[in-house]
């Protein structure tokens, strides 16, 4: 395993010695949160201890902790506290909810961490046979409860497949541009091994350093930089999957028309088809140059209509990204450390990054410039790019901070039609903010509502919502549902897609049926029927 | 319905009275082609009329057609001799050579126009009932029996739905650049109505005049430009289809994680998951410059770097087309009327042609030149690449000339990595010519074996063969199949895929199993029976 798990926090983010990741902004970040929602200063609402949970009883008997035991070598079947709790859920605000609080309701009866495909199916056939359920497992960074440790009904138990012993890069073809690895290497070192030949994957999402390859497949995943490099889907080349009914690769080929491909069905199967055990991706030559600047706009819908220019004519941007004016505020607010300081929020910023060889990048940038300045953008350098550039990963610690202090913080996301873009902005938006409001503790006030554009294409983009808020520590979970199902009922309503990159897990299960329709979401039960005919794979994900 | 059917070819390529397309340079070519494959002046072949041939009796009692009667309006229910040879089969080699030695041992039992979803349901529902097989059919192009009108065993009958008075362009989105019409739309009726407005759909297959939008989804169509425009798989956007279980319509987000995405399923689905009634595809604004330059190499393998170089360094290309040796040869022999002045096989044609804005299209130039030029690639000007443009939609009316005259002609195509394209190239050549010089009638050459690349990616290329042989007149069929057979069996070993843009049909049927797997067809075959549980919809294709 390429991170010791004990290093990790098994109820936050990331180290458990990471920095604080304001340093000495902290105090001023703390006071002004206190004061933009009402609550002076801020409460201690500490997690609780490890030690002092209570975790469920395992449920597998002895006889099938044996041949658990006899299917791996010694070692890697797992059954202490630290292990259980620390698979038993992902690492959604919804999550930490509960694992802050003691509430581990739900664990693995046992984690196992195979070390070969022919080993995976063994464990997932054997399962199936028992009756037991099984949860791929990755980095583990779910943030829509996609790898919850929990058993179907009448299953006998629950076991956890961390995959993050299969890490190992095979293969790199390089005329073809397309590398083969195991689907339980994390981000850092397949982009070591695919960078020490010149190339890369490209593909960085927020929770690139705890994340795998198998993990950003099955969910569809997007990386920062993916007008480039594209999502899971689009890089995604061929898949090998662990099933009950063997060994299943997919087909390979740089485009066919003999019927549809697996790949496309592989990539979103969120564990309930297999349990990804390689992959083939595209990689590309690594960036000779990277350019990443600001722009500002004086108005989101100038900004938004730049953005739209930029996709649909053709100019090779690696990222945009363009924060809605709340969202601005913030992130100079975070900055700055001081509300004041940050200034009204009277402009959007817009960052676009650009990665290639020298020729495409100035091609890139000409073309940028000219059609951001015909929309009446400001161009700011390359400063806050870089700036952002340097701290894209630390973010997601900023989480655990606020929840020691009584706040909540969530973030959502969706992917539209152009012209749906503003109108579900707007809707979005004000759904959230009414729903804060409504659910909001006594005398504070509901929260802070922002939202970028980014992950973009010809026919749309995907819009991503941040929200911060005073927690009502009487119903935490019952806040977070009202507001949740507010932001996803306008979602649906406006057009949107309930997720762009988090994927369905359990907490969109409700409104996947709506989107897909009954059709659809039959075809794929009889798919998964199928493939999974005693239902064992990720029970509660996706499709149930 | 937008084309008279009465003014095409039943068992040929287009329109009735298309004038000869070789003009005054037939005599040179038919001589020429009797002395390369060593026949002496060419034999007379002629097809056999319709009035000549028996069709096989209707099956479908008069309750049957009855009800047909009662789902349609008078005149939408056709019986005639005409309509049920014209709707029999497609346009392969294969199926002209039964069509026009007057074996039309299969035909509709009825050919029905549907002009709504609603109507289209219906007729499914209906047919599902009464076990009557079901022939989605759009312009009946397909080169690989896909619309051939066969009953599955058991079956009481067989009925095409010819789609194509479903042909309204019904909606244009112009911030998302997504257009909605009906399934049935013929090509060049679809880029009228868009480019009345300013866009483009792009897509200009082969067979552009005479097949339409539902028919190119199918079996994943690729037009001529799709480097720029994409497959139909690229930019097919949600499609909505007719099955016994209603209408189903597909998700049609920019991009989802909400599980897998039906469009995927439907883009290669072939009309044996549900009869695609309408579409909604991406499109783009019609392009300001079109550049379509030639090149030659001094050797192949050059080219095939220079092209690679192209797709793997972000050069936007419209369509880039290189052609081996021997069809440089063919081409200009064509051309020129004669094989002396075509001179000896000695290099390599490559066009590419550039579309869009200006500052694409020179971008675009200015990259492809200089990586062309590194690549020993010499500069020939944009006269050749006019003229292919001229007249890229008159070459398949070549066939029926050369059948009239004893002589057979195939396409076939597959992709494969950039680091199979060589080898494949090879042995797929080499397989193709042992077996027609194997199957040669007596005395005569083998025949003529030539390919292109084209339809190119990151990861490899599509390679399309055309052959030009002798037909052995005493089993032309068989000597068809054992051809076929051949260079199947030599793509499949050598890492291609059975069809890049042709599809499945009936003839691929053997390889595609090969292709995708066990576990792959299963988990197609359950999607398959759960949406159409009776089997009716396009019995023999694809998944049989």
């Amino acid at each position: 395993m390429s991170i010791d798990r004990e290093k990790l926090r098994w109820n936050g983010w990331g180290w458990v010695d990471a920095p604080d990741v304001l340093g000495d902004k902290a105090v001023g970040v703390w006071k002004w949160m206190g004061e933009v929602l009402n609550l002076g200063p801020l409460p201690s609402t500490p997690a609780r201890a490890l030690s002092e949970i209570a975790l469920p009883a395992p449920r597998l008997p002895g006889s099938a902790m044996d041949k658990l035991g006899r299917l791996l070598a010694p070692g890697r079947v797992k059954t202490d506290d630290f292990e259980r709790a620390f698979h038993a859920r992902g690492k959604s605000y919804h999550d930490l909810l509960h694992l802050r609080a003691g509430r581990v309701d739900t664990a693995p009866d046992a984690v196992v961490y195979p070390i070969s495909t022919e080993e995976t199916v063994a464990l997932v056939q054997y399962a199936a046979e028992a009756n037991i359920a099984v949860i791929p497992y990755g980095g583990g960074s779910s943030v829509v409860g996609g790898v919850t440790a929990v058993a179907g009904e009448g299953q006998a138990g629950a076991i956890t497949l961390d995959m993050t012993l299969m890490d190992q890069v095979l293969a790199i073809d390089e005329q073809a541009l397309i590398a083969r690895a195991q689907g339980g290497v994390y981000g850092p070192q397949l982009e070591d091994a695919l960078q020490a030949r010149g190339y890369t994957l490209g593909h960085y999402p927020q929770s690139f350093e705890f994340s795998t390859l198998g993990g950003w497949i099955a969910p569809r995943s997007a990386g920062h930089q993916s007008n480039k490099y594209g999502k899971a889907e689009d890089w995604l080349v061929a898949a090998t999957l662990a099933t009950p009914e063997g060994v299943w690769t997919t087909e390979g080929f740089p485009a066919s028309a003999a019927g549809p491909q697996m790949r496309d069905i592989v990539a979103g199967s969120e564990g309930v088809l297999g349990v990804i055990t390689e992959a083939e991706f595209k990689i590309q030559r690594a960036p000779e140059v990277l350019d990443y600047r600001a722009y500002v706009f004086p108005e989101f819908e100038a900004a938004v209509a730049a953005f739209r220019d930029m996709m649909q004519q053709d100019v090779p941007t690696a990222m945009i990204r363009l924060s809605d004016k709340p969202e601005t505020f913030f992130l100079n607010a975070v900055d700055t450390g001081d509300a004041q300081g940050a200034g009204p929020a009277q402009f959007c910023l817009m960052l676009v990054g650009l990665e290639g060889d020298r020729a495409t990048v100035d091609y890139g940038l000409e073309r940028s410039r000219a059609i951001i300045k015909n929309h009446g953008g400001i161009h700011m350098g390359e400063g806050p790019g870089q700036s952002w550039y340097k701290g894209r990963f630390e973010t997601p610690y900023l989480r655990d901070p606020m929840m020691d202090r009584g706040l909540g913080v969530d973030t959502l996301e969706t992917a539209t039609r152009w012209s749906s873009v503003l109108p579900l902005h707007g809707a979005v938006t004000e759904a959230i903010a009414g729903a804060l409001e409504a659910n909001a503790p006594a005398a504070a006030h509901g929260g802070i509502v922002m939202a970028h554009l980014s992950h973009a294409y010809r026919d749309g983009a995907s819009l991503y919502f941040i929200i911060a808020f005073p927690r009502d520590l009487e119903r935490e979970v019952d806040q977070w549902w009202a507001v949740k199902r507010a932001a996803s009922d306008a979602i649906v309503a406006h057009g949107g897609t309930i997720s762009h990159h988090h994927g369905v897990g359990e907490d969109h299960l409700e409104w996947v049926g709506k989107e897909k329709g009954a059709t659809t979401l039959e075809a794929l039960k009889a798919l998964k029927a199928r493939l999974d005919p005693a239902g064992v794979l990720n029970p509660g994900k996706l499709l149930w």
